[in-house]
């Protein structure tokens, strides 16, 4: 079995999760006694690249032109790039890979990969389809840190391709970074999934900042508001992406929650005091069993 | 001008609202050097009441047949009930309140308070109309805190009948519990304001958790479903309350809502990015704008 501090790390990509994969990796695994494990780093802009140099978070920094000097010697590729440029990125550099790699991505949309990788990987370079559930409104390498994913979720979607000792490889890397809880499921019921929790709830936010009247609705906020809302501050091109690759599993959450928005609705217009009492009693035990979902403060 | 140290504060109703200010009166007011003012509290229910004379919280409690004994005593009665059961409360014992006292409550609307105030009160009882924006999913004395109110906003709505001493009076005392953001307006914009910023967010928190096929689904959180959410473990008798006595105005949001996250829909089905990204553009421009509603942590 390969020790995870012996392995060189390439990360494609040094925005928020890049950047925070790659001090993660620095503090987690490689400053283990005796680690002779690499990272790697690559972005298209070079300013990141110079401060993971300065910090001492990157032993060696590519630019996206030298993709063909970076992946001949990393044993695991992290691309953290939007999810059709992550699939262009295997496609264009697909010989370039190291004969055993394993090859990870961070993409919220899980469908689109199970169906491109066959024709993209090839045989010798398995490609194992995850989801960090981390990661916030704010962008950039600057905002990276290395606890960014303690006690965050990890969703993990094996397919038949993928070696049973690289899977167990990574269950071992999301562990020592952080994550504390790692849920294995197929694509299918990955994309319905975080088409409902994450998702719909940043349509949801985004309809409720663009339903406001004016931003001066702030001085009557007590706390409910702004939680509802943080996540429109929204990154609009990927989550775009997002949206459409996942469009029918999440159109249909939209339809179910806005049954359930209008039966409110109806029963506030009606003044039905029972059947409102039923909708909160039945809201309030659920979302006390759910329980808090992290355990945790970001 | 009366001195705040120096009064005598009548709690009326010692939940976690009631618990929270006279534990703010108690630390931020009469331990002023020489105060020589009382907190006397009263609830249906006597275990806090117990409690809060073990605290230190309360220098005399009385139960709910003894209203006869303690508002004569009352400088200043915060009545901290349910919007109805406030009402029916100032009916029922307008008699003996003390001449010159002002009286002021907590209740999330405040339309009908305008209403049905002038046929309740005698003219010598002043009543602050205002509606302090703190609270949680959190219930009862047990969670209530002296900070509770730090950093927070309050809305007030002078009526007519204010005297502007009294109005000065509660600026100051307010103040002087922990909020920083006194919003004076009238009852109908506060009902409006308050109907998007916290009513349609519980509408939309609770028909989101009710929408979830199973509980299960926290294993794919990253945090925005949580956000989204925590406001779902509601109160719902009060809530219906809160809902049915500002039924007009809260419609009205929801229908604005649903028109924005039908838009919202449409695009995504038919793939029209232009028009994802001028919605997503458009929230994150405004979200930004509002900035933090509260400048600290709750």
């Amino acid at each position: 079995m390969r020790n995870l501090k012996d392995l060189t790390y390439g990360i494609v990509g040094l925005g928020i999760m890049g950047g925070s994969i790659a001090k993660a990796v620095r503090e987690h695994i490689l400053s283990q006694n005796g680690a002779k494990g690499k990272i790697y780093v690559c972005n298209r802009s070079t300013a990141c690249l110079t401060q993971a140099l300065n910090e001492g978070v990157a032993d060696k920094a590519f630019t996206s032109t030298e993709y063909d000097k970076l992946l001949p010697e990393c044993d695991i590729v992290y691309v953290c790039l939007y999810p059709h440029a992550t699939l262009e990125f295997l496609k264009t550099n697909r010989e370039y890979f190291k004969s055993g790699a394993v090859v990870t991505d961070i993409s919220g949309v899980k469908g689109i990969f199970e169906k491109e990788l066959p024709s993209i990987l090839r045989d010798d370079v398995d490609f194992v389809i995850g989801h960090p559930m981390a990661g916030g409104e704010k962008e950039g390498y600057a905002h990276s840190t290395a606890s960014m994913f303690i006690n965050h979720n990890y969703i993990l979607c094996p397919i038949k391709s993928n070696k049973e000792e690289n899977l167990e490889l990574m269950r071992r890397f999301i562990t020592e970074i952080g994550f504390t809880r790692i849920t294995e499921t197929t694509c299918d019921i990955h994309d319905y999934k975080i088409g409902f929790t994450s998702q719909l709830c940043h349509v949801i936010a985004c309809s409720l900042v663009d339903s406001a009247k004016d931003e001066g609705i702030t001085a009557f906020g007590g706390g409910s508001f702004e939680d509802l809302t943080r996540i429109a501050m929204i990154n609009a091109p990927l989550w775009t992406e997002l949206f459409v690759s996942n469009k029918e599993k999440l159109v249909n959450h939209i339809e179910v929650f806005e049954k359930q928005i209008n039966a409110f609705k109806e029963a506030i217009k009606t003044e039905n005091k029972e059947k409102l009492m039923e909708l909160m009693e039945e809201s309030r035990e659920k979302r006390i069993k759910m329980g808090s979902i992290r355990t945790i403060a970001k």
